[in-house]
């Protein structure tokens, strides 16, 4: 069964996307747990991130490690947390967090909802900071 | 300055090792969310995962994923779950959490403390474990 991120990728569901390549995908995640919260994923549908084969798990990460640049240098914070925790949507995702302290980092904790209008700029100043940290990627 | 876990690493400090190579480092976290929570580090200190050297940088999730899969095997969960969040210690290191439900995943709530008896025994669970999943390595 298609999760809703297979659903993103092959543009069925809409997205705040912020980077693509042929294997990977980053956009905004809808419920944020601050600001600039954006979530990975590999568009080949794999559950369990440590189930990816080696080669694409690395390629995931270095991706990751791209977006990560941009969302700190769009949202500057002391450092861009990551979690993968992979128990309600059966594809596996990073999310990549900036931090401003620890408890930036709770799943439990309300998220936030913004306006679609503030989600485009976000996604927008996101996109063009990784642009500019890899010109020519 | 050197931190805790660069002590660690020179056995200045005692630890509960699973596994050890000639770049990372992976042990029992102290305090752990849940009983198999791991610590993976570089043992080349830097304080922000995403300053480190891409090359070393794909090696130390390559290890954290080898660590992972004894964590599962002796621990059976859900997923193990990946953070780092790296706002306490100034030395990179990625948290493998044994999930069972998201609220495993928070680390605001009380921190468990076991006895150094089962600590022990964790540690040399998930050591075996690891092996037993990589023999030759």
């Amino acid at each position: 069964m298609s999760t809703i991120f297979s659903k993103i990728i092959s543009g069925e569901i809409p997205a705040y996307k912020v980077a693509e390549d042929q294997e990977f995908l980053a956009f905004l995640d809808i419920s944020p747990l601050t600001p600039g919260h954006v979530l990975v994923i590999p568009k080949k549908e794999t559950d369990y991130i440590f189930d990816i084969e080696e080669e694409e798990y690395m390629r995931l990460w270095s991706f990751a490690k791209k977006v990560s640049k941009g969302i700190k240098k769009a949202f500057p914070c002391r450092k861009v947390g990551i979690a993968v925790v992979g128990l309600e949507v059966a594809h596996a995702h990073i999310h990549l967090i900036p931090l401003h302290q620890v408890s930036d980092m709770n799943f439990q904790k309300p998220k936030l909802s913004l306006p679609a209008k503030e989600m485009e700029e976000i996604a927008l100043n996101i996109s063009e900071a990784i642009n500019e940290t890899h010109p020519n990627e």
